[in-house]
């Protein structure tokens, strides 16, 4: 299946029209930029943690997001419910595994649930991705010096072990399935300096998957969009604060032209 | 007891004059949004959840707004603490039902809360409004086939059985009390694509009930003030970014004269 | 030492070029816009409280910042964890008592805190720092009729004590050490309709003193910065919305000149 501007405008179009709800059990600090990108695009969000619903939630949701961002006993408890009854059910889950590898508690906390559930699209950044990769595998296998050819290995390694998309976010996106890599190389330095827009890339992945079956296709969706709404953001913007702005905006006002123009995307095997 | 444009305004002249202290139980997505929109109308909010300390806030409060979004065990517990609290001092309590319907952990929170402490207010949409009557009552007095009416006959028996003013909130806001329901036509399509703009309308209704006694005018005027600065912000904006912006600035800078001249506000009965 | 424009900025640079690492346990309204706020300034925030990983996220930091501002039980542990792990190893701890005084459990979580690891800096307003000196202290050395007077007796009293760099934050910012004050005069008083303004002081005060170990320097450039940051923004706005958005990006934008033309420092003793 071939990933074009075209595919990922479908996508984008499918979810303005049928506004797919998107259980989130995610971060304090970004639950509500995340739900205003979900909404901004056209989702449905959700974001529901009590241990007493999550189940229930998750059973009537397109998808589940699960972000470790803030985690503690009981919203650790809450993610596996959730995950549990979306593995019962089919439901599509994405994790963003937010500082794995920072403390243990987190890194833990990962292996625990991909152990649990294996999820439909796993996304972090270089060095979470890694660190969700234990010791053993990363002697035996990845050990490259090059640091984004070593997370790329830890993707191969983390995808053929589980199943799950990995997408490894960064100045080049790369989307990881069954041998197959895409590329994105969409986006815009300043985007670092807003908080939270890695865990939006993940949200946006769940609107994605809500839509689409082939997780790799919802994943490089979601990454393609994010880049191409941050790089017209930025270009209006005198810094990060008009860039959350205009970046919400750009993401209610996405057309196909804006796809088509600006996207940079590959593929490597 | 009419209420007007010139009403509603002195209304706010009397929440920017006095700075009402507004205690918020209220959920993770919406806390800095609706902190920021009662601050730039004028008034005090203050956001606490403790159960050490809902009480002794909810006393020092000019209102107190319980919205239960996220909720979960020990926050619930700080609800009926604080409502207890509002109750016994004659605070005015504002409710927000936020997914009552979607989960029956929600449902049944919000039928427990409105047993236990009768609200001032109760603002929902429709299927929120319709979800706290139980079915028992649905199936004897609505049943109407048009959501919008089933809606305003669940308002108007929640009203008779609790004293609560009802405010169904929609492209038409309803606002039942006694037989009177006053309607409220303003807003924009646009603010649906900002998250937590219903919690909003509930938090400010607490502002107004602060400093109003009638609990009907109160939600009436939060509900103008809503969808005027809605319709103003929407106006001058690229999307739900920008509107999200315009919209703080627009109460802050709200005038008599944007009331006069926007506010579409109807009564039947 | 002399705090000048110029030695404020060095440190600018210096938070920019080193992106030290500011660990937050801080309050639910606005860890989206202090992790904001040190984003466009060029630290390196994370949120952590679970008292699985906070010892080991302080362990790690180059400040760690506490804001009781939405306290509870298991978020006041994790606390008393992270201080007393970035108390044995040197770490600076910043404490923001957010509403110190409103409630007894407020007030006595602080007075506990600073008896068990004595912060850095201390930042509050006139009301918030009066509210730690205990009522003992207070009859016996604080009488004064003028509250801001009365509020710098108790900043002096406390930093006597504790040897906190103690900042009381109002029109004009106080920062008491050893008895040194440093007065900054900057600001708007629009600032006071955002959100959370004072807690992102707070969260600067981590960053600054992350890279300068006097801490009196680091609060007075903390405060400097916000003020400056504030007024630029303000001069543009229309309202609170644009000046919070106007402020991260003149955060991410502010230069040595900004300071130097705009700086209201002084020094009394």
């Amino acid at each position: 299946m071939k990933i074009t501007a075209e595919s990922i405008y479908a996508d984008v179009a499918k979810i303005r029209e049928t506004s797919p709800l998107v259980h989130n059990i995610t971060n304090y600090v970004v639950m509500n930029t995340t739900a205003n990108a979900l909404l901004a695009l056209g989702a449905s969000p959700v974001m529901a943690h009590a241990e007493q619903e999550v189940e229930e939630m998750a059973g009537i949701a397109g998808a589940l997001v699960i972000n470790i961002g803030t985690l503690s006993t009981s919203w650790v408890a809450a993610m596996f419910l959730a995950a549990g009854r979306a593995g019962e059910l089919g439901v599509p889950l994405v994790l963003d595994p937010v500082g794995a590898g920072a403390t243990s508690y987190r890194t833990k906390t990962c292996h625990d649930l991909i152990e649990y559930v294996p999820p439909s699209i796993i996304r972090g950044n270089a060095s979470e991705i890694m660190a969700l990769v234990t010791q053993d595998a990363r002697t035996k296998g990845v050990d490259s010096s090059d640091p984004s050819e070593a997370a790329l290995e830890a993707a191969r390694y983390l995808n053929e072990k589980t199943g799950s998309t990995v997408c490894i976010s960064g100045e080049v996106d790369y989307i990881v399935d069954g041998g197959d890599v895409i590329t994105i190389e969409n986006g815009h330095p300043m985007m670092a300096r807003v908080t939270g827009l890695g865990c939006t890339a993940t949200a946006l992945c769940g609107a994605f998957a809500a839509v689409n079956p082939s997780f790799q296709a919802a994943a490089s969706g979601a990454m393609a969009v994010m880049g191409i709404a941050g790089e017209i953001a930025a270009e209006g913007s005198e810094g990060p604060g008009s860039l959350q702005v205009a970046f919400l905006d750009t993401l209610f006002r996405l057309s196909e032209e804006d796809l088509k123009e600006r996207i940079r995307i590959g593929a490597d095997s």
